[in-house]
């Protein structure tokens, strides 16, 4: 029974790139395992009344949102470059992801799709930049596609975005622990880590 | 030349209960000064559009809040609990604040009254209790409260409001540097710290 942590992410989020890039080795070094849960915060924000990104909305939190990530990226020695479309459509990369499971490369496409985003700028809602993220981690590009357009792939991305929403989610990252508790934001990954050990001590 | 950040807080700000019980130890450990500065948080919600806190817009991210605030409180053994209202009043709390400057007394006063809040769960707007605040730190309650009615300590208040939104802040606690950097969030106070030190080098 090794502690879990859900990772609920979202592919136009900065501050999820910034978790995807570490959290596998974050994790590692507390003994934790990370389940990696893609999910759409469109729908989540429309519930609250909101068209597009509180980046957007919001001038000053979207120029401090920048100023901040550059900060960290820097200091994580992490490339930023920030897409020409801020939301991007995440729908195609998230579908994938979900499609990636049974190749068990959920994780690696969708560092590979994060790194394409905001590491390099590109815009991950094109074919051509989602064809390289699949080749880079082993998974034939034209068969992941067709899995992606299968119904219970879409089902499984809708679930995946209620159960965000079911358990209070209203932003990514988010992490939740096996007893429930929600932590909210790069900054809170620790904690996440550290809440799990205690929820979940591990039998040796 | 010691370096030094502005702390930026609203009365009303659960965040800015926590920053505002540590950064006093937490700077003094990094020898770094701090200049307190009350502003109020109304204006700039409304002048993007919100007649009250985000945290009641957005019943979610109100609740996360709370959890969050519950779990970092009970971390650094803060007492907690919250004011019947949410958001409080902060006007009257936030002038005595500096009417408090003259007497030294801004920063324990503001301390006393952040316990009141939010440790105590009591209402900062009722003189009652201020008067028990300016108590506490050795001020004269009547005397700090004639000052408080000065026009001079109402355009202070409203000076610190204005540049608070000249520096681009959209939330509290906020934090900034001599050059200009912006930090938001209690759980940005050591970057905060860590940046100040970087910027200005101690001349000894």
């Amino acid at each position: 029974m090794k502690p879990t942590i859900v990772f609920w992410y979202e592919f136009a989020s900065t501050y999820s790139y910034l978790s995807a890039m570490r959290i596998a080795d974050t994790a590692a070094r507390e003994d934790v395992d990370v389940i990696w849960k893609p999910f759409l915060l469109g729908p989540i924000f429309k519930a609250q009344g909101w068209e597009t990104s509180p980046f957007n909305l919001y001038p000053a939190k979207g120029r401090y949102m920048i100023r901040d990530i550059e900060r960290i990226a820097a200091a994580r020695g992490l490339p930023l470059r920030m897409p020409a479309t801020f939301p991007g459509n995440s729908l195609k990369a998230a579908r994938l992801a979900i499609a990636a499971e049974p190749l068990g490369a959920t994780a690696p496409f969708s560092r590979e799709v994060f790194a394409a985003a905001f590491g390099r700028g590109l815009d991950v809602s094109e074919d051509a930049v989602l064809t390289e993220c699949l080749i880079a981690v082993g998974a034939d590009p034209d068969a992941t596609r067709a899995a992606a357009a299968e119904p219970q792939v879409k089902a499984a991305l809708r679930a995946n975005t209620d159960a965000a929403q079911a358990h209070g989610i209203f932003g990514a990252p988010s992490f939740t622990t096996s007893d429930g508790e929600l932590f909210w934001g790069d900054d809170r990954l620790g904690a996440a880590l550290a809440w799990a050990k205690k929820a979940a001590p591990r039998k040796s």
